[in-house]
């Protein structure tokens, strides 16, 4: 019953199903060029709500509602739900996820938490600890910018090493089996590895691409590690939100431990916004970036066959606004799920 | 290899050991009532640190640290790390665990953590995922009242429903083997009850207690429903935080259901200190009160074999400061884990 490989790894004797998905988005996403492929985007970025905190709880509840819907599957259904968000206190999740009553695990490793929480969910199933979980994160632009960069009205210019914090949730339900009835499961999870926190010391947080990127290369790195494989063997390997600066930092640092991942390399944030166009500069981020993006584009894509087998790899950057005021660094945390068709 | 049972519950087909665990927490505390029992208490409040945030991931640094040291297991035996304080972003955890460069999962239950991170780390060594792994959480009292309650300086009488946030940390090491040559593991895991958000539309951040006791009724009761047992099957039950007021709930709550537990009803924050002398009005809280207790005091109990079997559940209360200025209610979650002599 050994499941555990390598240094951080899981291989999954009985692999776990994505059952199925959901992804909402708000209006900036949604004129993307992803933006065609979300299930709902909000016709405003207040989704009907007060303040910006409650208008990110929707996005959950939206989300996990519409994933419970389109597989079939009622509240009660569900043994689990490992969700989080990159509020203080995690209040998106909290506000979020009570409307349906089931027992919740809440995580946090800030833009990587949709691997944390994929990675979590299967473990339960896995482990015979659950019949099916939801795993689901969020962000929002406006709340972001209020927890982190507050005040807002500064009128300053953003650097162009600097992301745009994605205002959309992602919600997967997971389960042991492959689904009936004509109805498949969306993919299928096969492998696990959880990173660890990397510091380079670096503190610029208008730069989070490159403090994220040394978690990233040091989680891909034990990956190959821990599997013995190599960047062939996936057919694409998609960071969350490292952008167009951390894209450049992970293939280099890779290059240096003896992988070249340039061929395979995707990164989130650098699909759901045009740059140019949209003026995000180095990309999207955010808890919800990678969630909405694996739910709308990267599932289909593995789904309709184009792929076989993709390294997800959502990256956080681990700072608050306390630790960026007192001068602290910010690390990195990279966690790395395998998804292969089924 | 169905592991689940009931709505909410998880039964271990084999039991998991708290291998070793340890306690390190501030001046107060170390003058209270458990003061004589736990491994380290500082010389003062910063613990050598430049600011409460610093203190406190040295708190988890040093829990680890010494949990480690008295298993003589080293960083690189552990398998992963399941981590959490109540600070914005967790980022005593990010900065605290970072040292051990061990994959970490960062969870979030407010003063539950606790419990989530040690049924967690038990569903991980059950499943087979990890050979071991370490679970902690922290809290500090400056760093709390900053991030909840800042501007501190205010001089405002605290109500006496207020609880007053342990300065501590709680590490403990998990494990399948229950030890070896004459070191025996300290206690087992034997089954888990995962809690859910309920929210009674209170919304006193001065009397957590009251906010978070009905969550803690839910989950005893759903407890004793999966597991078709009755409060005398447990020498005691044992809450995180929910000082005087909250345990008064917690009683009335459950005697409308049908269950008398106060007999068997303990909460750690009424045990850590001595509120008519130390000033601390309706108890201790936060996610270091419930770990610190734990490991100083309820394994202390087991190993002498004092009690045989105890439901320890970590009680959170889930707010930010954004959330009760914008005048949301504070809901609650508790996680119970049923922690037995070996």
């Amino acid at each position: 019953m050994n499941q555990k490989l390598g240094r951080a790894s899981i291989r999954l004797e009985q692999p776990v199903y994505i059952i199925e998905s959901a992804s909402i988005v708000g209006t900036k996403e949604g004129e993307g060029p992803l933006g065609l492929l979300f299930d709902r985007v909000g016709k405003e970025d207040m989704f009907g709500c007060k303040t910006w905190e409650e208008a990110e709880s929707t996005l959950q509840k939206e989300a996990v509602g519409l994933a419970l819907d389109k597989a079939a599957l009622k509240p009660e259904d569900i043994s689990y739900v490992f969700a989080g968000d990159l509020l203080g206190q995690s209040m998106a999740t909290s506000f979020g996820i009570s409307t349906y009553q089931v027992p919740l695990f809440g995580v946090y490793g800030a833009c990587s938490t949709c691997g944390e929480s994929l990675t979590l969910g299967a473990m339960s199933i896995a482990g015979g600890f659950a019949d099916k979980v939801v795993c689901v994160t969020s962000s929002h632009f406006a709340s972001a910018e209020k927890e982190f960069r507050f005040p807002l009205d500064y009128g300053n210019q953003r650097p162009l090493s600097a992301t745009w914090t994605v205002t959309g949730s992602g919600a997967f339900v997971l389960g042991g089996e492959k689904g009936k009835s004509g109805k498949k499961a969306r993919a299928r999870i096969s492998a696990m590895t959880v990173g660890k926190v990397v510091d380079y010391g670096l503190k610029d947080s208008m730069n989070m691409g490159a403090c994220m990127a040394p978690a990233a290369a040091s989680t891909v790195e034990q990956h190959f590690i821990d599997f013995a494989s190599q960047p062939e063997d996936y057919d694409k390997i998609i960071t969350g939100d490292l952008g167009k600066v951390g894209q450049r930092v992970l293939i280099d640092l890779l290059r240096k431990k003896g992988y070249d991942i340039s061929e395979q390399h995707m990164d989130c944030g650098l699909e759901i916004f045009d740059a140019q166009s949209q003026d995000t500069h180095a990309g999207g981020s955010g808890c919800g970036c990678s969630a909405v993006t694996l739910s709308a584009y990267i599932l289909k894509q593995l789904q309709e066959g184009n792929w076989k087998k993709v390294l997800f790899l959502p990256t956080g950057a681990l700072l608050s606004k306390t630790s960026f005021n007192e001068g602290m660094s910010v690390p990195g945390i990279a966690h790395g799920v395998v998804i292969e068709t089924i």
